[in-house]
Order: C-alpha cells, then sequence, then structure tokens
C-alpha cells in the first residue's frame, strides 16, 4: 500500500512538474535563431495576450492573416499552382486539338514555359481559365487532391508539401496556441488551396482567402452543384488583399505576414489599426538552402514593402539568418 | 480521516452523478414543443455526432447556415435594414435638399413609405446606396451600432435585437454545444449584421456571409482604410446563397435553415451533399403572437420552397404549433 501510494506520488509528481517544467523553458519557435526576428515575435505575442495589460487584444479579435507563396511555402522558380496548371493542360490538350497551334497552349506543349510566358499576364489568365473552369467545385477538388498527392518540385523532387517552411509551421501553431485564428490571404486560388490548407498548416477552408473565379449554380441529375466558369470574380493581390480580407473576415487583423509588394497594402491595413499592430516580411536571402531574390524579382518582387518595413518598424525576417531551419524533413 | 476520505468520496460522487443527470435529462430546446420538428432535430444531431457510426461527421464538417431574416429574427412588416436605411435617409435629408424632389427620396421624406417603394427593386437599390456607401468600413459599423443600440420595431415598440426568435437561439447554442459552426447566410447586408450578430447570436463577424457593395483601399492620414462604393459586389440571394458559401466557407453545409424561396437553393446546396443531411424552413403561422405569411406575401415569400420541403422531408417549422415562446422576453 505504501509502495503503490509512493508510486502514485511520484508519478504525479512528474507529470506535474515535468508538464510545467516544458510549459515554461519549452521554445515556441525552435527552428528560430535568437535574434530581433524572433525576439519581435515573442514580445508582440506576449503583449497582446497580457491579461489587464493595456494593450491586451482580446481572443476574438485575434486575427492574423497569412500570404501564402513565398510566405508559407516556397514560389520559385514559378507559383505551384502554373506548375500544376501546366501539368492540366498537358492532361487536356488530347480534348484540344487546336491547342498545338493555338498560344500560349503550343508552346507549353512543346515544354517551352518561357515562350507560353512570353504574353505575360494575358497568357496565364488564358492558361488558367482553359484548366481551372468548366468543372463542379467538387470535380475540381478532387482534381488538386490528385495532383498534389503525386506532383514534384522540379528543382528539389520533393512533395510541393513539403516544400513548405518550418519556422512559419512553428508560428502558426504559436499563434494558435495563444488564442489567435490564423487565415490565409493569398493572390492563388482559393480553390487550390481549400484542399490541402488545413491538413498541411491547420487551417480549415473557411479561413482562407484567394482568387476567385465565378460560378454557377445548376441542379444536375438532381442535385445542386456549383459549376466552375471561366471568368474571373475576384483578384485577391495588392489592393485586393484588405477587400478580400474585409469581405471574408470582417475585422482588421492584428498581424499580417508577406513576402512581397503584393502584400503591402494588406501590412497597411493591419498596421493601421489601433492599439498594438504586428507586421512581418519574409525576406529570401539563403541562395543556397532556398532562394535569394527580392527588388529585380517578377515572382516574389519586394521592393516597396521592403522600404515601407524598413520605415514603419515591421519585422523583416532575414532567411539566411533567422532560420536555423527552412523545410521541415531537415529536423 | 476516514471522515475526510468519506467526504471526498461523497462529493466526488455528487460532481460526477449530478453533472451527468443534468445532461441527459437537460432539455437542450426548451422552447420547442415536443413534435416532430423537434424530434427530427435531436435525432439529426445524435446521428451525426455519434462516435463510430456510419452516419458520424467529424467536427471540422459540421457546417450549418443559417438566413438571418424570418429565420433568426423577425422580417415583418418589412426587412430591419430597411428600416434603418429610411432612419438615414431622414438624418442625411439636410445633406441633399435634391430629395425633395427625387424619387423615391421624396415620398420617404413624406412618410409615404409604400410610394416610395412603388419602384421595386430599383427605388430599394437606390436608397441602399445613398444611405449604405460613401464612408469607411469602420465609420459604417459605427452607424449601425448606433442604431441597433437605440431603434425600436415600429410594431412592438423593442429593439430590433429583442425581436429575434428565442427557440433559434437555443438551436444556434444546441449545435454549437454538438461541435457544429455555425454560419449566418443572408440576403442582407453584410456589413450591416456584423456589427451586432456576434453579441446577439454567438456568431462572429468572420462567419457571416451576407450581399455586399464594393469597397476601395485608400490610405488616408497615412492610416489604410477601406472606403464603401455605391455600387453592388454580390446579391446573396437564391442561387447567391450555394455561391457566397462556398466562396467564404469553402465546404457544403450539411444542415441548412431558412423561411422563404430565398434560401431554397441554399437548402437544395446543403442537402444534395452525401450523408445524413438537414433541412429546415421556418413557417410563419402565428399571426397573433408573431406575422402569418407565405405564399402570398412579397417579404419572406414561402412557395416553391415550401413544395419542395414536403417532398423531399425537409422539417418545416409551424411556430404556432412547434414554438412555445417566440421572443426572449416572453421567457
Amino acid at each position: 500500500m505504501k509502495r503503490t501510494l509512493l508510486t502514485v506520488f511520484t508519478l504525479g509528481f512528474v507529470l506535474v512538474f515535468g508538464s510545467l517544467a516544458t510549459a515554461q523553458t519549452g521554445d515556441p519557435l525552435p527552428s528560430w535563431n535568437d535574434g530581433k526576428a524572433k525576439q519581435s515575435i515573442i514580445e508582440f505575442v506576449a503583449k497582446v495576450t497580457e491579461n489587464g495589460s493595456s494593450d491586451f487584444v482580446p481572443p476574438p479579435e485575434r486575427i492574423s492573416t497569412f500570404d501564402n507563396d513565398g510566405t508559407l511555402w516556397a514560389e520559385q522558380p514559378m507559383y505551384s499552382q502554373l506548375f500544376f496548371a501546366i501539368n492540366r493542360v498537358k492532361q487536356l490538350a488530347p480534348q484540344h486539338p487546336e491547342w498545338k497551334t493555338e498560344e500560349p497552349f503550343a508552346s507549353l506543349l512543346k515544354g517551352d514555359v518561357k515562350g507560353a510566358m512570353a504574353g505575360g499576364m494575358k497568357s496565364v489568365g488564358r492558361i488558367l481559365m482553359a484548366t481551372h473552369a468548366g468543372m463542379t467545385t467538387e470535380e475540381f477538388e478532387t482534381i488538386v487532391k490528385d495532383w498534389i498527392a503525386t506532383a514534384k518540385h522540379p528543382v528539389t523532387k520533393k512533395p510541393y508539401t513539403e516544400m513548405v517552411y518550418q519556422p512559419m509551421l512553428e508560428l502558426l501553431t504559436y499563434l494558435r496556441a495563444n488564442d489567435f485564428k490564423t487565415f490565409i490571404v493569398s493572390g492563388g486560388g482559393i480553390e487550390f488551396m481549400r484542399p490541402w490548407t488545413e491538413t498541411v498548416y491547420g487551417i480549415p477552408p473557411e479561413q482562407v482567402v484567394g482568387s476567385s473565379i465565378k460560378t454557377k449554380f445548376e441542379i444536375r441529375d438532381g442535385k445542386a452543384v456549383l459549376v466552375r466558369l471561366p471568368e474571373l470574380n475576384f483578384n485577391d493581390d495588392k489592393d485586393g488583399k484588405p477587400i478580400g480580407i474585409n469581405l471574408h473576415i470582417g475585422r482588421r487583423p492584428i498581424a499580417a505576414f508577406g513576402n512581397s509588394d503584393g502584400d503591402l497594402q494588406m501590412l497597411q491595413y493591419a498596421t493601421s489599426g489601433t492599439g498594438v499592430r504586428f507586421g512581418l516580411i519574409v525576406h529570401h536571402t539563403d541562395a543556397e538552402r532556398e532562394w535569394a531574390y527580392d527588388r529585380k524579382s517578377s515572382i516574389g518582387h519586394l521592393d516597396k514593402a521592403l522600404d515601407e518595413a524598413q520605415a514603419k518598424g515591421w519585422t523583416v525576417v532575414d532567411m539566411k539568418q533567422d532560420w536555423k531551419i527552412i523545410y521541415p524533413h531537415e529536423k
């Protein structure tokens, strides 16, 4: 009896004090090197969660918004959604003999991506509409799920869902542990992201904001479906980001995270509110472990937002200096 | 020592079994009379929440959508948002001398609401754009909050926020207690609802879907704001409801609640999915305690959806028979 009691007591001691010790000394951001960036995040979270402090923000108002391409996952040498679209062009080509001579499809089918993109956003638009419309929303979900389960990044040969940034995954978890709601606000397609964001980032479909095409309600075989139309509904980039945030979330975020000039207006919007606010820019500075690009890059172009970050005191993450590892598989 | 142990044991017994008893006998829907409607709700919730059952739905997929006008709060003799708009016309009239002779404003200012509405949806549109645009989103939020805090319903003289249906408040709470996420999907203005839905229904702004006007991003005095423009962005009614659900939520609801033909497509969409689904129509049958209207009413017109409810086995709430009380103040 005595021995049992002692065992129970010891076990209780270990459980209680063991978990306290973890809670107190556990680093919520283990893949971040100690430095200004990490410190600024931890100080911001401490301020807004300290009960009774004048900076305290009630949990329902702890809204945080994250860009996706270049902020949560890699965007080089080209946005993943474009690789998806190119793959779809190849799959659909047998049904479209006219593409053999029609640009940008003809170049794409010959493997000349650069030639296909020569027409700029107009070419991208044609490729997106040809590959993202014409099916029901649920059919498109299946197409995306099938692709993302098997596709590999052309440079690293890793699945795209493993090209996410481990330090940012830790940041998402850390914010949610502090009663933040985490949202994606991306220029990418809303329906391209939703099929996998819950598994990969812990962000459910209803917390994903993105660009969209129009849909049409139909009854097919007695069942209600939505059919995707080849017509832009909303461009969730630049000015579109705060507009999309207001439409979908209806509150001004207290923290926003981006990596390019496409995120500038979102960061301005989040940090213009009253009380303590937090803006962060991921600066791609690591040519060895990831990519290094900013003012001269067309993908992830970071110029005005970098200047404004410095002027306004937003946190700028120097990927090379601030991140111990980049991808989860390096753990 | 023995006595202490006994006390602890007894206390534990009372705590454990006392709370079990409450959980088992407490009626989650006390304002609903026993009958088919109440039973159908409880059976549906039991089915989808029973672990291991083939009907089990994981919590993240327990999406429920509610119409607002006529489903969660009263919509007679006219939508509350129109009373708000008319009040705004009167307030803004001194800045618009031209309204004295311009319809529909001239009739409205003379107190002739019927005359003002003679122009149908075109008149309503003009009134909405003149009263809902031209300010920032945050200024509009304040305007709505100020109005709803003081305005009284023309018939009952109660605040509009007290003209909500107690049985539906219980239903919202019951669903959330069973890990459902509750959303509003209304033809009403998204920004007209968000300032008060969290307090009144427990539904946060990011779970409100509604009609909207366009907004424009601007920097004013160094701060980022969104300015409301007099241009329709989205009409969240009829076909628009499933489209809005897909855009904002990105999942097909497993349960939908409405009261008019404007909700028909939402109910078709929710109940067309695989697995157990639930559709419910609130039928206004109580001329004494509320209002009685359906097929011939222009507000809350219920005709096709009533036929389809019967054909498809959706639950039809007979307000007079099924609800013990209508409003919270009757408790």
